[in-house]
């Protein structure tokens, strides 16, 4: 069953919060934001399609960045809504559809761009080979998603958090890394499911499905970043996000 | 400086007893020679150059699978000389030489292999260019390396083992992984100076050098590696190896 869990309005409400209410100071704006920009190439020219786009911000981003044309899709309505009143903008549409179902678009594109999604997507085999299908030829994937020293932690009674500190030093805690497959998590007042993959897993199915690994991200945020949110040190001790740029 | 652990004679002592007396029930033997194996193309009529060969047992495994020639090259003259005497078959050469000075070497080969040794190495960047460079085209490089979740580690006061034990379930613990640079480890009476990389950081170099990403390992031990060993089913818990294979 494809999770929708954006679509719960106490979930909803609490991520609208983080998201909006903690905007600049939140590990999206500090560390996945501009890190995955620089990422990818130059759009101008390029249509683009983004996988999860949520408020749909990078579709309005790249549009301005010379981009043809954008299509953001998502299973949330509730998403694609707050997408269509904030960054809707011509040469950008919104649709509510679950990226699952990406192989029933009669489109191509140059660039598939996807930000924080993939974890929630249980057979990424099938995704990596819908999207491969999709780019035109030198097309480019670029996705973020949970690092997978995150995905991979299964939290129990006696180690609910994957860190710990010991003498007032960070450490990630981790386990299970090499048995893929469903982490339950807790994530506001939900239970949230989300796929563990590991690193070879991921770069081996992307290589399979024909792609070619252009570059890897385990970013850090900028010295401004640590500024706005000096707790996100902790990046140079454990990634929370690997980004990945692929190209057909 | 380069570095000559396995010429002291009390490490290498120790060294080759875990290797020797414990033959069969060592990390090396059930989870890294087997996966290693396992990422190497076919080798028949090709010449091979093996960086940190140790004993040679890869040098001698892979000329009687049909390669024509191998050259292993060590730093340490206690490890070719154990070398000489145990895997020593035409076809077979073994040098004293440290990798930092292959391209000092005047032939070129069809496949690069290196087990276990790339973790010594200071300059990862340069040594990377110049396995691109000794390699004829079309060519491999398969090595393996400890994994960067080992190699970050910063062994201290109160917390000098990577991993720890809650309510019998193993973890591993890890700290500094987006700082790469030397790291300070014990092992048997000595004090070894490894390399940290971050696993983007590997990726990238090998790519920005000319490399393709063919494959990448982060192995576990096979049910019969398990039944010789119980202990490594932590291997799905916390690798301890990383394997890739990159071609010209």
């Amino acid at each position: 069953m494809k999770q929708n869990i954006y679509d719960d309005s106490t979930f909803a409400n609490e991520y609208d919060t983080m998201r909006k209410e903690k905007k600049g100071t939140n590990a999206n704006d500090i560390i996945e934001i501009p890190n995955f920009r620089k990422m990818v190439p130059d759009v101008n020219g390029k249509s683009i399609l983004d996988l999860g786009c949520g408020y749909g911000e990078n579709d309005k981003y790249y549009k301005e960045k010379g981009a043809t044309y954008v299509l953001g899709i998502d299973i949330s309505k509730h998403m694609i809504d707050e997408a269509n009143k904030e960054n809707k903008v011509p040469g950008v549409d919104f649709d509510v559809l679950p990226m699952e179902e990406i192989s029933t678009l009669d489109k191509k594109f140059d660039i598939v761009i996807s930000s924080l999604a993939f974890h929630y997507i249980k057979d990424f085999d099938k995704l990596v080979k819908d999207i491969y299908d999709l780019l035109n030829k030198d097309g480019y994937l670029i996705f973020s998603q949970e690092h997978p020293l995150i995905t991979c932690f299964n939290p129990v009674e006696n180690m609910k958090k994957s860190h710990i500190e010991v003498d007032g030093k960070y450490y990630g805690v981790f386990s299970d890394y090499n048995r893929n497959g469903e982490r339950k998590k807790d994530w506001f007042d939900k239970q949230v499911i989300k796929y563990h993959r590991s690193f070879a897993y991921i770069v081996n199915t992307l290589i399979k499905a024909g792609f070619t690994i252009e570059e890897i991200s385990e970013p850090v945020p900028s010295e401004d970043g640590i500024k706005a949110n000096p707790k996100y040190i902790n990046q140079f001790d454990r990634p929370y996000f690997l980004i990945i740029r692929v190209r057909k």
